[in-house]
């Protein structure tokens, strides 16, 4: 084995790619035809397997202020889903609770707009509760669980300790933890920063 | 000693008041004059001793975006700062170095605009590096010198552990962790949430 080989193998086994997600939206099939007259179009593999970037962007409107041109994620999926940080709640004018991704009952709506039409939800909003995406090899190498809640060092310019980071293990994810943009700015984090799962 | 003062003086003894900076500037008195005319103008008392908030406020402006209405902190200083989370600064333009107060040496600049006046600054756009305030008796309790850094965590929504925090003990100090909102939004801050420095 070369040293580098050696070297990636061994830092895959300790640590964990971090990645900081903007602000974007998830919408269903219907919400998708009436937003943009068709289906979602991808436009950028995102690095969760079937996972991408659409090429349609939408402005979500909240009662104090708007984003425009922000990020569809496809594919569709069976309900709406809006991810901005706490930050971005402030322009909008909506408190974001924090939530696991799908977990959508009871959180705040927003309107979508897009060049086809509107689509007013009822819930959804919300800023997504840091997670690592993990892939079921790298979960037994770390010793972690489906569900299990871990803390997670970061190496980074600002470096901090995140405690209560959910592990979620599913056969077809690539392993990385997802930050929001205040926790990658209130880390410091750049692209390819790494962080370490600690006791 | 009645159980509500003795509780009081325990939590004082472990626990450390967390408190958020919103973006602000710092001005001199000679740009005070420029922005304003006149010197700056107390409106509210800050937390440390003699700090304030001045009814005058500014518009920074940098090469991609502005903000209006930036709260302006008195009394004035010998050089100018502008204090921004890194959130803002891709808001402006302006990528803003984690620097600790008063270290503006080969920071970035930008415009600052008042009723009366225009000044354009060459340095001083930083983003504040987290500290801790700390009068020297809570500085001694809990073991720690100026300048030293520790370890901080925070008994908050989205807990974490900031790591690399400077503290900074001066008589005149009122003991508090001093956060940008990057860092008080990725730990879920709320007024009267606490901290406590670890090992």
């Amino acid at each position: 084995m070369e040293l580098n080989t050696l070297v990636d193998a061994v830092m895959k086994n300790i640590f964990v790619e971090l990645e900081a997600s903007g602000r974007h939206v998830h919408v269903t099939a219907q919400q998708a035809k009436t937003l943009f007259g068709h289906g979602l179009t991808p436009e950028r593999a995102l690095s969760q397997p079937g996972q991408f970037v659409a090429k349609e962007r939408v402005t979500v409107i909240g009662p104090k202020g708007k984003f425009e041109k922000v990020a569809v994620l496809g594919p569709e999926r069976p309900e709406a889903q809006v991810e901005i940080s706490v930050t971005d709640g402030r322009v909008l004018g909506i408190l974001p609770p924090v939530r696991l991704s799908g977990d959508v009952a009871g959180t705040p709506g927003a309107v979508l707009e897009g060049p086809a039409g509107k689509v007013e939800l009822n819930q959804g909003v919300m800023a997504a509760k840091r997670h690592i995406h993990m892939h079921p090899a790298d979960a037994a190498k770390m010793g972690v669980k489906d569900k299990q809640r871990v803390r997670l060092q970061t190496f980074t310019a600002r470096p901090v300790v995140f405690e209560d980071v959910t592990v979620r293990v599913h056969p077809a994810f690539q392993t990385s933890v997802h930050l929001d943009y205040d926790e990658a700015n209130a880390c410091g984090f750049q692209k390819g920063d790494l962080g370490r799962i600690v006791p």
